[in-house]
């Protein structure tokens, strides 16, 4: 059976990887994309968005524009990893996008499509600032025992990037994070314990390469750039490609071992604002709502975004 | 030259004598009111907002529910001064409303009038928590530089009443506060150090009994809940009557005398969480965006009050 | 009666007419001047009050070094307001001090000091940071109960002076400011409601300088720099005389009235952190052990202050 | 060549391993015992410190009682793991103490001992709270230049126990390890990451037995109530012996393998008030003066412990 799954992202290199890999699963019917600022602006992860949906020929995919900022906090970007217009490529010339921007709030698209899908058949797949999300459980709270699950990329119980303790996406609007795991629906946390695993290496990068499609062309341009940024910026050797992470996820669990935990969002350190504060210390309760995605099948991974990518060729 | 405002309010006794005052004012043109869980929950104040609307013969009145709860904080009420119903009264059958509630989420009315008037000429007036205006302003950011200013009851610079030196509205939504305290429309801040001096004396409520009318029986009513209700709670003699007096500022600016300071809303205080933190240590500087009302007149005030309790019966 | 006062200080041209005025006071029994980095390090405080006991002919006060720091925050100095040396002057010429420091940590002397004589005959008169106080607190618990009562000179509980809503004296060292508060001695806080109102006004200047005498002309010059540090920085026509009213209010109680109410420290706020919180709420109760200055006497304020230059000199 | 410690301890029954290890190495000059108010009050851990001295026939050591409580936060103990007298036991009757309290504070013996000694010879080993070690520090800051390091027990990088993410001994005076870790003297923190793999063992406690002497008799009489404790109020099958791994460190740093790791301790956090935050993000920089403890040679760990089981028997 086919998941229903809104995908709120903001392209992003990464992003633009789970793109292709929801349109081009057999398992995942992509009900639509919304867009929200975040490694770049609104501006530009939006236009990214229809870029990749151009090179993807999702020609018929809602695309809607989400929030500039983030709730409380000043806006932040990360061009030392997506570069100045946040899709930064090497060796790939991107199109001009065809596709277009549909009418109307992301919020509003993310509520009306949950309100008119059957309770429990649309799952929700966070890979930017939760700002949105955030938005659209304050603005229409019935969303929340509706959603099947959220599945999200951020955060991390023992690793952080945007400070010692905390990743981007939840450090740069933790309000948001804040409602997200507070709310009574299932959260799977997709966080950087998890997603550092999923590097593209070498080996990874000649597969897709042999491809010889375009959008193969495409994804090893993307992976360019990325290990280039993730190399000066962070010390990597290889990119860990994060978004993609959710979706496989959401394809086939396997792929992703997970363990519950309960989760909550630090608002108030001097330190650790946007610490995703995960408690080991005795098993999960049994109403526990959060689960943190601990292993990943590094090659599985893989095999699942190869296939995608040429299904959308 | 009327002033088009949008009453963004949780009634609650004094919403209600705002609702009055903004009805009956020939200066105010009153083109909806939006409703928010504080005194009460969601439910309550807007099933209170549509009885005093129904009192007041005020038929067409747009009323738009918003949001049921704070962005992050936990909900809290305030049950001690307003009563189970939010607007409990004494010596007065409140009637079942015949106003209906409108469709449409208070927030997207609040976007959609102000982008659909005229730049600079839609005031909002909000007297309960500003969680709905801080949605309003993150899902639609232009609506910051279209409103002609935020006239809002909450917040004290040097008094508090929520805590030693919160006030209720700010302190149940302070991100929200903050969100709108941060914008850079023109805010006027209404708060306690100023209604304070908005006390129902006993000469005020004679004076409204003697109208004889069946709204100034309603006030009267509300009065007696509310005198009884401050003098237990919080050792009031006779009750400070906060939210109209956003509402006079508008219709005359004499009867609220303002100062410009800066204002910014603490988040992460141990003691201090909420406080609209004023900076009184320079004059303003030229930029300054915020003001605060500092002297009442008194008489004037309760003469605006009593000018539109007959105007509406 | 005379009270036996310990002088806790970073002189500080205000800490200088503090010494003076305990000094001179028939009513005050000095048994010794401890010193805490502050106004300036505490190199260039303790070498200060030193010559401010030259000067007023201490030769046999015991002087004790304190601590060079605060408990947890970043060294602060106010050089703005103190100049380099933390006692800068006009038209007088500091001497060599020829008055030595004791041997012993200001710790201990006022630990022991408090412990060698009767319980409740000590005063502790801080006018600096608390890091001194609170470290004696902490080392020897007893003398908490043994205290006559701490008089300090520090917060606000409606003015700010080094943040909107802090005082320096707390905010340097918020922590120790915490542990003071939170003992359960009495504790008169002096702040700058009260201390704004101790204006070295022309006229008091006048006066001064009529004594013709060594320690007369040492004032002047002390209000001459100190003038002038308070126009520039933070806009005052004269310079409000901070530490001698804590002494003025032992001396007579009748200079400063005085309030009841609950005094806690904010140690965690983003705008906030070392504000007094004050809570006048409601009647302080039964058992609070703190109040806060509320108005001074002017004039008798520096007739004491004069009797005292008379008499030292 | 034998390392000059002075020990600052909170006994507690891992405090006590960690007194006849120090006592019974050959490598560790135990310069004195320093106690602390922690695991329980001041007053019975000084009592426990002396039972086990009075046990190890320590008759000479000094032993000197310092802080009753946490610089800023409320005092808590931890009675669930260490019983009431903070070192209950099963199955041995400890023995009315022989050796004596010396005269004079912690904080002043650790910095008279400090001081009286050659610049880096002497090495402070915190068990407990670090309230006696963040006062010395403030009261001599010269110490923080002569000490060799600071070894001490606490805190965790990945793993708390008083809270998701924070360790009893820094999450009870968080002030005072954010002196600590702040103060450049070269720190290594033995956190939970690592005694929570020190356990005893049913193997250990064997051997333990099998040596028959009136102190191994005392060792397996602690660590039956303290299995019993961590069974009950943490989970654990086996007790962790934490703090005998910091003098093992000291003993041979072969049992303890470290990283070299900027760590700072949370002050502010809602969820992480003393956590204790390390960045693993990059290599730490050249001048990093703070290490963590990894990994434990678990062997050799209770060889060194029952070797000095021996040695003072």
């Amino acid at each position: 059976m086919t998941k229903k799954i809104i995908l709120d992202c903001d392209p992003g290199h990464d992003d633009a990887v789970a793109i292709l890999l929801a349109a081009g699963s057999p398992a995942i019917d992509l009900l639509g994309i919304t867009t929200i600022g975040g490694n770049q602006t609104l501006e530009k992860v939006t236009y990214n968005a229809r870029q990749v949906c151009t090179i993807a020929g999702l020609n018929e995919i809602a695309i809607h524009a989400g929030c500039t900022r983030p709730l409380v906090q000043m806006m932040e970007n990360a061009p030392d990893i997506h570069g100045d217009t946040g899709m930064e490529i090497q060796g790939y010339q991107l199109p001009e996008p065809t596709v277009e921007l549909a009418e109307g709030h992301a919020v509003d698209f993310i509520i009306d499509t949950i309100m008119s899908h059957e309770p429990g058949t649309v799952t929700l797949v966070p890979t930017g600032p939760l700002t949105n999300i955030a938005l659209a459980a304050r603005k229409e709270p019935r969303i929340v025992g509706r959603v099947a699950e959220v599945v999200l990329m951020g955060g991390g119980y023992h690793v952080g990037n945007w400070s010692a303790v905390a990743e981007f996406n939840i450090k740069v609007d933790p309000e948001a994070a804040h409602i997200v795991f507070n709310e009574l629906w299932p959260v799977t946390m997709v966080g950087l314990d998890l997603t550092h695993q999923a590097l593209a290496t070498d080996e990874v990068e000649a597969q897709i390469k042999a491809l010889g499609t375009d959008v193969a062309d495409f994804v090893v341009g993307l992976f360019g750039f990325f290990r280039k940024a993730y190399q000066d910026a962070q010390g990597f050797e290889h990119p860990p490609v994060h978004d993609p992470c959710a979706v496989a996820y959401l394809i086939d669990p396997t792929v992703v071992s997970t363990q519950k935990v309960p989760v909550d969002i630090e608002l108030n350190g001097a330190l650790t604002t946007g610490m995703t504060v995960a408690d080991f210390r005795a098993p999960a309760p049994a109403d526990c709502h959060t689960q943190v995605a601990v292993d990943l099948d590094h090659a599985r991974f893989w095999e699942l975004v190869i296939d995608s990518i040429k299904a959308v060729s």
